[in-house]
């Protein structure tokens, strides 16, 4: 039995430093996770655009539970490694971290997420792209 | 002439997010930038650990100041990509990211970020290594 | 004017190590390029599947000749980085590196590849992922 | 008990692929793997420099065998994943990747690698760093 969208909420929520970023997940569905996030100005870099670091992080979490997703319930996923490229500068309302599994092994989960900067009136631009390893653990009870 | 360490400091200040995480850097010298974070309930994974992202943001400004200190005065930084192994769980009173340049070339800086987790009466550990590519932009004025 | 598909051939075929590993470019199209090789025993690691080292070949090579696809003619082109996560055995009897462009700007272009792996009488098994940075440079004569 | 020098060397020896590349291993001791090829005419890229995949091939392989140092006895290892930075072109007449592991954990270890070319009469020129994952599985026999 797979870990169910319920519990991967769950866990999100206890993600504190996704509350402390204002991010949440629109999307929980088997191998696909997205995390949104607006903008906020205390989130940036040194010219105003949203910080790599944010950017990543959100990437780090959609990956981590589109890995959960698939793994048996009761599992925790830990991170890896990823790598991330950066595409533009984060200049947007909305950041939008889009991750899905490429493939899903019995330890090892491999994910991919572009981050796409979403502005009223303007066409979304993909600003980041992120591949990653996640690691199943026996859940921390 | 090359960008000074106090100039690398303003930079660092106009980083929103930096401040937001409590970051700040007791080391900044030539081809070498410590930023340091004292840890906090609300930067945290499922866990109860440092989120990787956090540990991947303070490391990627480190980094990116790094390749600063050794770039023509007036420059500005961005971040092209970085890789980051996760190494131990982000558990500590303080994390320190000590980010050293390994080339500096006229357009592309490459340079090495170790993040380390520090606790009271207990040894150093090394949480997370980061390998980066940064590009020198003339300054937003 | 951008680098003709003519000027691609002509540049990998002035790349001994993909002349010595056997690869050949099927498909050189704006901002894609397929490479092929045969399996070889002479190729392999310990266990006798393709080396990592190998993969990595030949998607480099497919994605450095994307990127060049779309620069200005007499432009040459350099791998900055890459990354690849493993997904599978190179087990098969053709592997095949597709590249795509994913953004291609003034001095960086960014790719992701796919090698997959071909086997009479099963199917593709996709068996590594790329994602790297190339840098332009005006051509070596 | 851990894997001892010789077993290395024969998993090498079994790797067909540097067999090919002409590579041998002047290193293996506990953590510590250097792997050394010297330069040929057939293993470049289109300017007659090395081929950015054959350092990767060296620096793949020596970071795998820091790994199986360590490893219980019998064990084998695969890549997992790697990030390549390329700092400087192939040129030189011997090319010696140095990898040692950062951490080696039960499933996973991680290796550090750096390139250096050498040449007559000139100072080492540092080419490569790699930055990689390996996983251990029990010995196909």
């Amino acid at each position: 039995m797979s870990t169910d969208p319920r519990q991967v909420r769950d866990s999100l929520q206890r993600q504190s430093f996704m509350r402390l970023l204002g991010a949440h997940a629109p999307v929980i569905e088997p191998g696909h996770v997205v995390i949104e996030l607006p903008f906020r100005e205390d989130l940036c870099q040194q010219n105003g655009y949203l910080h790599a670091g944010v950017l990543t992080s959100v990437a780090d979490s959609a990956c981590g539970y589109a890995a959960l997703t698939l793994m048996p319930l009761g599992s925790d996923v830990l991170s890896v490694e990823f790598k991330v490229n950066l595409l533009a500068p984060g200049r947007g309302d909305v950041f939008r971290a889009d991750a899905r599994v490429v493939r899903s092994g019995r330890t090892l989960t491999v994910c991919q997420a572009e981050v796409t900067a979403v502005a009223a009136g303007q066409p979304d631009v993909s600003i980041a792209l992120m591949q990653a390893t996640m690691i199943v653990r026996p859940q921390v009870s």
